[in-house]
């Protein structure tokens, strides 16, 4: 066994602030890590990268994330507010660099699709850019704002209007093998990863153990 | 490129519901799968599997997660209310069969510690159990809880009290070399994946194009 380092609050509170930032981002694992594409009322497009886009509900179906009002990602929140809709878009090896460069504080005036030289593309749809290079995506609907007291973080929650998969990485169940489709995670603040499967498991159920997906049963 | 196919909201709406189930749970991306392990007032243990665990802010040290009551998740739920403390857990592929196991409903006064074989371990520092396996994990304290209207699940956010961290996996930054920690990621409700590094990118500024971490400006 590796031996563990403990932190105490204490000791967590007297980091400096970009140390502890970096260890505290760190601590919820790998990351969905997506593109939010929206544009305001007079078409200005906007494109911000998020960490903490997280599953809600399947029926409707709905995803949370944060937004941080102090910050560039304002120009998203504002969007959002301003047109009711955004798209989400999966990021690839190809351009999670351009990704990654869409969090620099770039004015309202300079879309990032612009700057990092990422294309727009429309669905009929939505009023809402999505990236051309994204391989995987989805339109979104605002749905509430909830201003969380305990941070002054925002939580925005969205429902599903469309989906654009890859038509060979949906699986007979449902299942989207996003690891086939390119689609890679994020650790902490800027560590970008592809991953390899280890295996799909059977559904748990509390009198037999759950196994690989495809391998049989024990008899 | 890969063609792609396209669902609209009626088409969503009419699938299937574990058909769907899989399809809008693999949307989010590759997310952070941990476990959450509690005790009641009487200390029957309970541990259990998330992956919805999402940053909310570093000062204060704040996650959220949410909880749907009406499944086998309530007793995580119970146990928060009751005792305001609850653990965070990373995986690791020698454990990660056994914690999506721990998602079969378990009657209460079964712990889903001695349904798996997994053990429990305790810190001084708060009276919840830790995964004596995870090589990386957390201690948290309960903040606040929210119940949300629109599909009636619950956001629960905690604030970290202490942490338990391979010590050869801390960056001089402050980052937390996750994948070098053999935490594992999860993909829709079932797959379960190990990673490998891209890179680690640079603070992206607007006035210049972010690199590799480590490799030289251009001149």
């Amino acid at each position: 066994m590796i031996p563990l380092t403990h932190f105490s609050l204490a000791q967590i509170q007297a980091m400096e602030s970009r140390y502890r930032a970096a260890m505290i981002n760190s601590l919820s694992g790998f990351k969905g890590v997506v593109l939010i594409g929206t544009q305001d009322p007079q078409g200005q497009t906007n494109l911000a990268i998020f960490s903490s886009l997280f599953h809600l509900g399947s029926s409707p179906a709905l995803f949370g994330h944060i937004i941080r009002p102090d910050t560039v990602y304002r120009h998203t929140l504002d969007n959002i507010m301003h047109t009711g809709v955004y798209t989400i878009n999966h990021l690839n090896a190809s351009i999670y660099k351009q990704a990654h460069q869409t969090s620099a504080r770039y004015e309202h005036s300079v879309s990032e699709f612009t700057a990092t030289g990422l294309e727009t593309e429309y669905s009929q749809g939505i009023v809402a850019p999505y990236v051309r290079e994204s391989s995987l995506k989805f339109g979104m609907k605002f749905e509430e704002r909830i201003d969380l007291k305990i941070n002054g973080t925002i939580l925005i929650i969205g429902s599903v209007v469309e989906t654009f998969i890859p038509s060979d990485s949906i699986a007979g169940d449902g299942y989207v093998d996003i690891e086939k489709a390119g689609t890679v995670t994020v650790s902490g603040l800027d560590s970008y990863h592809f991953t390899e499967r280890l295996a799909r498991l059977t559904y748990a159920k509390p009198d037999s153990f759950t196994r690989e997906l495809g391998q049989p049963a024990e008899l």
